[in-house]
């Protein structure tokens, strides 16, 4: 009885036994939840480290205040930077703290339809905005640095590098997203 | 006869006949193809608009020079501009003929493992050198245009915009390379 073979024959054709597709298809199912669980676990670990990231370019550049011309508010570059961080710092926020409330009680704090499209557009735009506002400030830093290198520079360049961070954990998760985006379930 | 019900009766439970099945699969590949031919299509269109407004960079920052101060050379985000705009004319350049090789021959010139996935790398590296390197340029050429507008600054502002032009295409060829890495099929 054990070596039985639970197939069936239909029009001629042998074809697997319903328990046998049943049990595929759960364990298939199965797969996908661990894998969209170990996606969503990944996406929120690059949106906390890309908020940790904006938060400290926010910090450093906000702070950046030393007096006379080392003031971070006579340089549009650096505005546009801080400016930057405060959208990028505010967004990742909010999807992390959205993410981790849904990680815990299972329901979606936002259910706008199509959040997939509009997390990878999110994110793919706060990658954008990084890149650009870290490139914008990177010749004007480099051209101070070459004159005198003073706390002002330095605590530039340290906002610059980690607008660059936050930049590399955005683009991670805006391939996380895309990929959720293309393979979103419909269960 | 013509109303007669296209179905088989199996293990006690009603499927619908193997003709019908077989014409469904058929349609639902047709259609693929179909979705797949569109999206060949806007793809090749994207890259060629890129390669076009890439050498447009490339040529009116190459021939940004006009004695003393006037050079680009002198300033190395415009010479980051030109690097840039070299390397994503040659990839815009080569994509864009692997692509009407392979309409006219359905034949891929090249032919490595998991082409979908470099494609969509090359796209999304080349949007944001590209963005990166428009927004480096900016702020130089706006504190120049503030001093004097003369045809170098002016001939900067066209590149640069070029090159924002051609951030937009790539990352329009950067969705839909990711759209079919993705969606690739294995037929």
């Amino acid at each position: 009885m054990g070596n039985e073979p639970t197939t069936t024959t239909v029009n001629g054709t042998t074809q697997p036994a319903a328990t046998d597709l049943e049990s595929g298809g759960v364990s298939v199912i199965v797969e996908r939840w661990k894998k969209e669980d170990l996606l969503e676990k990944c996406s929120l670990g690059s949106r906390v480290f890309a908020f940790f990231f904006s938060f400290l370019t926010l910090l450093i550049m906000a702070t950046n205040i030393h007096g006379d011309w080392r003031d971070f508010y006579h340089y549009e570059e650096y505005r546009y930077v801080l400016v930057v961080a405060i959208l990028s710092t505010s967004y990742a926020c909010l999807q992390s703290w959205r993410q981790i409330h849904k990680l815990g009680t299972n329901k979606d704090l936002f259910s706008w339809p199509n959040s997939e499209a509009v997390d990878y557009g999110g994110d793919q735009i706060a990658a954008y905005l990084l890149l650009s506002a870290a490139s914008a400030a990177i010749p004007l830093t480099n051209r101070m640095r070459q004159g005198s290198d003073n706390v002002f520079t330095d605590a530039s360049a340290a906002a610059i590098s980690m607008a660059f961070f936050a930049f590399l954990c955005f683009s991670i998760s805006s391939l996380i997203s895309g990929y959720r985006l293309c393979n979103q379930s419909y269960i």
